[in-house]
């Protein structure tokens, strides 16, 4: 079960400490994401210039690798960023969008797994899966499968990689291999917003850059998430309105708040 | 006049098929854009890496190439993903924004009809005017004409392409260069959200994803961008509430609501 | 003092003539800046392609630079792009984002200043500091100082280039070097909205494409943004309220309204 004073306390570090997080991510979460780790009082960065994100990556608390729209040039530059954060003990997390749509991006995140060795993966179920199985098809970049089935994956996953895994969907799971957390708060219309998800992997950065225990970070980031998510939607029409309201929750979202609607 | 129950019945497919739309689109749109079709129901992806494009337009149900952002790049890969899509029969949407401010944009428009050949392009009229004549000078991205001076040049247009065309105004069109659809409703606050236009051009491959007649697929996907506008706009005290209030009407407008409100 | 009058007519011009502002800027700023362009009524374009950025540029009422997600071919275009630009007799505006960050923006900076001569300089504290103190480190984009500790350095920075320099923070300064302005209009919750900085540079663009005082322009454009930021705040639950509201406060603010919130 989640430590509720830690989730405070790693909460509140965030907003005292306003960590920078570096973000190579794709072209369609690079606003929403910017904005939702200013509201919970992060500083982010998008930087992927070859010429600078090793150093910018150094400065940085927590470094976000994100291939959903990447291309033979980004994918260059996560390497070199990825592989500096990694040579100076730093924190990486990897979000692999849209792997098993195209061999390209299952080669892609394979290669940033080796070469950069992430502290956490995260991704949907169809994702999660077909990192290890080639057989599984991702459907572009939304799930065609249930978190629950991606749970062994998961598991496997974070056995074979020796990273943090997140599963994130109705039910979102934390697992470093031994370890299980699962999560179910949220709302049925967040998948409904793009780059949600993606979201979610560059809060993961906000909170590792504050605590140094990454499975705990993983798991109180994505309780935040579904959290905020869940507080957003009981007020908002659409996904239009939740994303304005997603945002205005992260700001104004209370400890007390947090833990009180966390369900497990 | 446009068939009420193809329209109903073809929102309901968005919805329940999810059809997957590869979008080669400009920086500007994609959050939007993503949005809007996920907001109808629709799976959108953005991929525009020459590794992939290929791969990703032939799994999706349609292919959107948009020269918004366009470079050097960008344009090889528009080409490769859309002689892919056409060689295996799959559909492609053009947005040429921009056509006629510079030399640059015209002939890669031209470039990508020709070895493309699109089934249907879309732009305002200062585009679909641009296209047809050298000597029209669209001013940026945004219109300096109305729809009513484009109808001629769009089919025209038609005629010489083969593509359906689509000219979107205060003022509609719809043509085949045969027969021509128009559409009256929307709202004058529109043009004054970025995007607009090429979510139009994608929401477009959402519904020539499920209907294979694309005349009928490009009529009823802006008669839907038409009536969700005019009602977003009925409560929305300028362009940033009506961006939200489009993206929750996507969501919830019913069939009957949709067919009630179109006015041609 | 700001002449509330000439302020008026700004504003005014700008709804009437819509002057095309050319945008050379980053991924994250891109959405929101065209947004905050039309809402005032001007046309904004994203353009970065090397075959394009001269023949836009110079269509253009002035051109906007931007190098928050720079990379070596976007810097090549914004060379390229405000060299003809600054060959024509137009206005540039250089927006410095993440200077102090890494030495690549730093050089970069100054390779643009050199190169292209801006018009106007806008930057926040940290930015402005930076550009004069190779000692001065900025946290990614966001800054560490308050622009009061930026006045010196805006005032020397404004000497050694020529340009009107604007630093942005609670109060806002522009200074020609001989002359200073201060604003002091604005919300504590406007930093909070990403982009906000970059917004204030695509707006001084605009500004400048009807005001050929860039002094004027600049002062008239950051009062209009620091006055819709301050009505749109009082209405915003958080930074996601006030990124919509923001934009319909641009949409519908009046010329008395405007001038009569000001506070210097």
């Amino acid at each position: 079960m989640i430590d509720r004073e830690k989730l405070k306390n790693d909460l509140a570090a965030v907003r005292e400490k306003s960590p920078l997080v570096h973000n190579i991510t794709n072209y369609v979460a690079m606003n929403f994401s910017a904005n939702a780790l200013l509201a919970v009082g992060a500083s982010p960065v998008m930087a992927h210039a070859a010429a600078e994100v090793a150093d910018m990556a150094l400065i940085a608390g927590a470094l976000v690798i994100n291939i959903g729209t990447l291309d033979a040039e980004w994918v260059q530059s996560m390497l070199i960023a990825g592989k500096s954060k990694r040579a100076a003990g730093g924190v990486v997390i990897l979000d692999p969008v849209g792997v098993g749509a195209t061999a390209y991006r299952t080669e892609t995140a394979w290669k940033i797994i080796e070469e950069c060795r992430p502290d956490v993966i995260r991704g949907n179920a169809s994702e999660i899966m077909a990192l290890l199985n080639a057989d599984v098809k991702s459907k572009g970049v939304d799930s065609s499968c249930s978190s629950d089935a991606a749970f062994d994956s998961a598991k496997m996953l974070a056995e074979r990689t020796g990273a943090v895994v997140v599963v994130s969907g109705e039910v979102d799971y934390v697992t470093d291999g031994t370890r299980v957390e699962t999560l179910r708060n949220g709302s049925s219309m967040m998948p409904s917003v793009t780059a949600m998800g993606c979201t979610a992997s560059s809060m993961i950065g906000a909170f590792a850059a504050v605590n140094s225990d990454v499975f705990e970070a993983s798991l109180h980031a994505m309780a935040l998430m579904g959290v905020a998510g869940e507080i957003a939607a009981r007020n908002s029409a659409g996904p239009g309105s939740l994303l304005t309201n997603f945002v205005d929750t992260l700001y104004n979202i209370t400890g007390d708040e947090l833990v009180q609607t966390i369900r497990q």
